[in-house]
């Protein structure tokens, strides 16, 4: 079934769910941006699209309203929004709770929460991209995850409370991560090494977690409880005090976890 | 240039090392296991190749003798080899400095680390693989970056003390990051998800990681300097004080390596 949406913001998830949507044959009917410059410029994509920077919205011809802003700004947004009866509004955000929208002119609020990363311009496929559906009542939840299986194979039902913990798993699975490697990419620079060297290793090392599971797929001077190792790697690193004591606390927590 | 090389051990690295070098045309020539048994079993792959449990090896017809064996056999084992004459001995790990090798009956002594971790049965390409090479002197240098160079694009000198630093790196990059693998797949899991549904994000964070290099790639709450999602993700966190603590500091290291 195909609905009529518009779009609130022209950001990156903006951008990304837009084609997405239409590709699948949904209507982009209207674009919001507090500046209707961006509004205009973003809707020149969408033919059928009026655009516009009042949150004045009773008029527009949409069932679902779909806010891609920033997440400071969803509770102030969904507060000045004035909605057609009956209309849905969800925002896109993976760390606010479904009642950020407890203000809003509607009880047909909701989740629509892409569970991916996107960069500006490259477009991703969604077949494979979760997607976290959460809904103040059957109808918008029904209405929502019917929205997310039209683009998506992996659309499915998550609470809020469960969308809290897909975000901090996602901050030690990515944020962490990425980090991880911009510490070992300053340790290769320090003894004039390119970190390029490390990503045949590290490409391998996460294919074998994914193919396995992490658990099983530990290696390292931590799990071998090899306590020269850890000793001599953590005295080189006591010029950063910081770093060392991550280190320390990083292979006490591997040691821990595989001892019960 | 072939070379005849005898393969000392029967684990990972040797089963991994001894295809791709006779793929390169090399001769393997001999297998040495303690258990001579395994060694026997091994050979078999090598036609050419004579098999036993026995260190003496001075009538071995090999000019290359590779140690690959586990990191704490390697000083003992290399004290009580015999060699032939002008034979090279060298060993495959990543954190034994060359020094490791000081009791062995020969000059030519060197290191040979192929960067990768190898699982069983499970044949790779070393085209990729940094090799790091080092020699005691030129002569085993030299023969052994030539041995590198026939199975692999990436083989190069490397000292002792850079590689105790790829080692260290390598434990941020990988075994770290599979710990926050399993940290994040243990979150998921207390609240009845699947670890599956952050694969997507993780492969593209690490694409984009990898692109745009990690400095330039970091996200999420800590660079944003979000005081409100990290308290309230510490505090989630509560049930395992190391845990906290290590998100804690994580955290902290991300925002002081963006303010300088």
């Amino acid at each position: 079934m195909a609905n009529r949406i518009a779009i609130i913001g022209t950001g990156n998830v903006a951008w990304h769910l837009s084609r997405s949507l239409e590709n699948a044959g949904h209507l982009i009917s209207h674009i919001y941006d507090r500046d209707s410059e961006k509004a205009r410029k973003f809707g020149m994509d969408y033919f059928n699209a009026t655009t516009g920077s009042s949150l004045n919205m009773s008029e527009i011809d949409a069932e679902i309203f779909i806010l891609a802003i920033a997440d400071d700004a969803i509770e102030d947004v969904a507060s000045r929004i004035s909605l057609p009866k009956e209309a849905i509004l969800c925002h896109t955000s993976g760390s606010k709770p479904l009642s950020t929208l407890g203000y809003a002119p509607t009880d047909n609020v909701g989740v629509f929460y892409p569970l991916q990363t996107f960069s500006k311009g490259k477009a991703v496929s969604f077949e494979n991209i979760p997607i976290c559906v959460e809904g103040e009542n059957r109808f918008t939840t029904d209405a929502l995850l019917r929205l997310g299986q039209s683009i998506s194979d992996k659309a499915q039902e998550i609470s809020s409370q469960q969308r809290r913990a897909i975000h901090l798993a996602a901050v030690f699975a990515c944020n962490f991560t990425n980090h991880m490697f911009t510490v070992s990419q300053n340790i290769m620079q320090n003894q004039s090494l390119d970190f390029e060297m490390l990503k045949p290793l590290i490409a391998e090392t996460i294919n074998k977690s994914f193919e396995i599971g992490p658990k099983r797929a530990q290696t390292g001077p931590a799990i071998r409880e090899d306590l020269k190792t850890l000793d001599l790697q953590y005295e080189s690193l006591k010029t950063d005090p910081e770093l060392a004591e991550i280190y320390r606390l990083i292979s006490q927590h591997i040691i821990d976890s595989y001892s019960n």
